[in-house]
């Protein structure tokens, strides 16, 4: 039993008590108004999360979206609609205060970003929780594998490439990729680490040639800052969880809210439980 | 770009070609009446799979309960409402006709099994196909390690378990496993093995004491049949694709539709492609 019920909470599989206080004392930070910033740093051993907030009368196809496209947006919890507690990955949480800031998204514009959505709350909202590759990025970093746009304080150089992603009714939109560059001996090992962590986007798409994958040049990236690629290493490309976002803008809802880009979504879970 | 594409389509990671022929052969017997039989034994390589069609009205509470579930109900493809044609595992398919048995549940009843449901589909029903643990059942065989169940000819055994799953809207009910017996050195092996296949329900969900998870007696099935568990071996129990069909049948749809236990829809996937 135990096997099963650890996997659905998140809990150590060996069973030991984990101290998951500090996620929530940092979202009582979120909640109060009292922290507003990037989360990349902070928590670092908790599972930070893409949020996405829709009506219910578009929460099938964005969850079919999800299932047919699972490396771009792996689903880490759903709550059940007019729900705004992550009863499963944070407990006590208030999904309409605890991310550190919103962006609101109204006919596809990004129309404003805000701390707080407790007054555009309606019973029929669904939220979703995704994985983001903060997660593995920490398990390249303890295998002594440098992560190029943390060495040089930046965000992560992200793309928009040719590879469509899977439609599902009013959900569609191209694949966006997230990239690394490595020495060409070090990739099979990058690619088994990452591997090890399908809920957060796994082994990588492509490595190698940026053309292959649409993307015409590295230096001009769609989200994100470019980075050094030094000579002899090769780009390494992941699944995005800016995908979903693009699918979301391309949808052109009446309403629908997300995180602001990097100000993640902090959990009770432990970037080591996500692990296989 | 291969990888990404080659993980959506079940094309063999080499880029080889496979002949993929036996599959649709055997699903046009299926279309055309002359084989309703048991497909345990049957086009042994290709991923066979549970059926659950359902209209669009319930759809959205089944993803989600597959969603929350995915040991259980580990979603291979959802079809678009109304597509009657697995256009991913099985190109050309028509999931009306070619599971070679169908269940009719009304009122949460099995009312009657048919080949065919043509004159019973009307354009928003939803097809949903779901792993099946036959495709790791090859692979312990394969490593030497025999499965009971068909060493005697039989069907696996299935109990219901005390473990609630996680519900989503009208569906609910507790998981249901299957149990194979093995001597306990080889447990970690067999774990090893079957953790390969998340897909099709991956690792165990429990090994050892059958009370630990609410089984009373395990000569007392709740589906399938009982098997031998010799002197020395334990049983070890895997989630199983029957957990979705009895969450179905707790719910009293007006109509829903399934295979007919033990007569699965065979796809072009291969077993070996589900492995991680």
């Amino acid at each position: 039993m135990a096997d099963y019920l650890d996997s659905l909470k998140f809990v150590s599989p060996s069973g030991e008590a984990i101290d998951r206080s500090p996620a929530a004392v940092f979202r009582q930070k979120c909640r109060n108004g009292s922290f507003t910033g990037i989360t990349s740093g902070h928590c670092l051993s908790f599972v930070q999360a893409n949020v996405v907030i829709l009506p219910y009368q578009h929460a099938y196809d964005f969850l079919l979206f999800c299932q047919r496209n699972p490396k771009p947006c792996p689903l880490l919890e759903v709550m059940d609609t007019g729900s705004y507690e992550a009863s499963i990955l944070a407990p006590g949480s208030d999904l309409r205060s605890d991310v550190p800031l919103y962006r609101i998204v109204r006919e596809g514009r990004n129309e404003e970003e805000r701390t707080d959505i407790r007054d555009l709350w309606t019973g029929d909202m669904v939220c979703f929780l995704l994985g983001c590759s903060f997660a593995f990025e920490g398990a390249l970093l303890e295998a002594g594998l440098g992560v190029r746009h943390i060495e040089e304080g930046k965000n992560v150089p992200m793309y928009i490439t040719n590879i469509p992603c899977r439609p599902a009714g009013v959900f569609s939109g191209n694949l966006v990729v997230s990239m690394r560059p490595y020495p060409e001996a070090m990739v099979p090992e990058v690619k088994a680490i990452t591997a090890r962590f399908p809920k957060v986007h796994g082994a990588p798409v492509h490595s190698g040639d940026p053309a292959a994958i649409g993307i015409r040049d590295l230096g001009t990236v769609d989200f994100g800052d470019s980075v050094e690629v030094k000579p002899g290493e090769v780009p390494v490309f992941w699944a995005c969880g800016v995908t979903p976002l693009v699918a979301l803008r391309n949808a052109k809802l009446p309403l629908a809210i997300t995180h602001s880009p990097g100000h993640m979504f902090v959990t009770d879970g432990l970037n080591s439980e996500l692990a296989i």
